[in-house]
């Protein structure tokens, strides 16, 4: 049996961005004077830390729960996810009155876990190294008839992520700014496809750069090679938010037409990112989150005469990883 | 000699706001829906560690320094502050090419010590137990003919500070808000008189209340008093920068005729108030500047019917005491 992708299309964005208005966050796009007179051009900011759950995830979350028929409304959904996906889930399902069940590896930051229960959701801990997560969500879905959000390989939940691009655009010629160039987070690939969807049909100059850690940087491997490649992944990342070897089918098929490119940056970029976002710009930003800073950081992979864009994607990380970025980088 | 006290009105701070408009940030107000179902009403958040040099001390500082005569220009500007105030007037300064002294206690905050230099000042440094600043200051200011720049006893530097509670009531009004009542962070008062002056004039039904340190409440006692009162300052408080014992005679008599009250705050509120802002708002907030928050948090001064605002005024603290902060209230 052959079954066809679903591709989000744009106008699934400008209906995912009606459908949650009354409950996502529209996050600031900010600008630092002390950032552009560092990186030597105008750079704005979208703080998606100040997402509702602290981070971008709970845009997909709640355009995909809102569009649950009713008859399956009551069986609740299952998730899994290292983190911000599960906040994202279950404090959309918290609004909306459907029971939630999360699947998180037992060893995802303590804040992330520790939201997600705070949410109301149940969470159920694997290991990482030895269990299959989809598996476990699969049982659970099956046995409650639950229905499963997927963090990315979902057209809704590309569409919800995409209205953070829709924002940027908008935002920054409010600000007077058009942007060349936006580097964005990336793991499975939602938000870097969505948000590359959106640029896409409102600012098609604009160059969509994702940014992966060294190592699980697949979405950059499949655009150079034109289809899904899986990255190394053979050693650790801090980011535990981006460790999905491969970019989802639903997101690639997407990004291949929208993205531009892909770039990486190593721990220490990521480290040092989140040290400038907190003693500079006075933002929490995890270190997922601040890939996108990193790369702007590393003063690589932009020109001085074009608007940076950059997707701070997300803000929930210990404050025992704040203080150790800290001290390794106490430069701002 | 009789000298009249130039009292600021409500033009000087709409002539501050053109006048600054160039190189201060119009910072965000953030409304966060946690902190919405925590307090069970809606709060507005003027977030001033996004000004330029992480606290709103920039405004007064740069309003300020844009009045020195030509002619007095090249003798250059010289302050007295514990690290905030050091800050504004060095970027202000360094940004129209005046060289800056800065006279500050040698036991300030590292972050602020090290980012007044960054600034291009020059910092000297003095002990808060046995020396006196001031008089340190009027020696350079001899020597040199630097212009003294107040920190809060100057028309110009409240109206400064008060464009960022005029930008506060027309930010509220775009997001559908009518502030009630509002916390403002006080030391010396100029921010909460500014702000208080904005208010007044363009949204005269909003209480502005002062938010102090218990032991460093000068402000409360004066407004019960009517005239202006020391308060003990006899222990020492974790508000770095809100460590005046009594407010400023400019500041005092804008605030007599337009604060509505004073409340104090706790070490332990104020702690609890910088781990909340890491955890769940994703902002850094230093002690002093997360002094209204600390009311908020502290449920004691404000109703559920009325919208309330927080000035979070400052974001320059070590991330020594961020850790701290957030390992003594870990949950948010």
């Amino acid at each position: 049996m052959t079954q066809t992708l679903r591709i989000p299309e744009f106008a699934d964005i400008e209906a995912a961005a009606r459908r949650i208005a009354p409950w996502a966050v529209v996050t600031p796009l900010l600008e630092s004077p002390a950032l552009n007179a560092r990186t030597g051009t105008r750079v704005l900011l979208k703080a998606e830390p100040f997402q509702r759950t602290g981070s971008f995830k709970f845009r997909g979350a709640c355009n995909r729960i809102l569009l649950i028929p009713e008859a399956e409304r009551k069986g609740g959904v299952v998730a899994f996810s290292s983190g911000n996906h599960a906040q994202g889930v279950a404090a959309a399902a918290g609004i909306f009155g459907l029971p939630a069940t999360i699947v998180m590896p037992a060893d995802a930051p303590r804040a992330k876990i520790d939201g997600t229960r705070a949410y109301g959701a149940k969470v159920v801990t694997y290991d990482r190294k030895r269990e299959d997560r989809e598996a476990i969500a699969r049982k659970i879905q099956e046995e409650s008839g639950a229905t499963l959000i997927k963090p990315f390989d979902d057209p809704f939940v590309v569409a919800g992520q995409g209205t953070a691009g829709l924002e940027m655009v908008r935002q920054a010629r409010e600000a007077g700014g058009e942007i060349g160039r936006v580097f964005v987070p990336v793991s499975g690939g939602g938000l870097a496809s969505g948000t590359a969807l959106a640029f896409g049909h409102t600012s098609p100059a604009t160059k969509v750069i994702s940014v992966e850690p060294d190592s699980y940087e697949g979405m950059a491997l499949s655009l150079a090679a034109g289809v899904r490649t899986a990255a190394p992944a053979d050693k650790p990342s801090m980011a535990d938010a981006l460790q999905s070897p491969t970019p989802g089918e639903v997101p690639f098929a997407v990004a291949k037409q929208y993205l531009s490119g892909g770039v990486t940056v190593t721990d220490e970029d990521l480290a040092r990112a989140v040290s400038y976002a907190i003693r500079t710009l006075k933002i929490v930003v995890e270190p997922g989150g601040a890939a996108g800073l990193a790369a702007l950081l590393s003063s690589k992979y932009h020109n001085k005469s074009e608007v940076v864009g950059v997707v701070l994607s997300g803000g929930n990380v210990d404050p025992e990883t704040i203080a150790d970025c800290c001290t390794r980088f106490p430069q701002p």
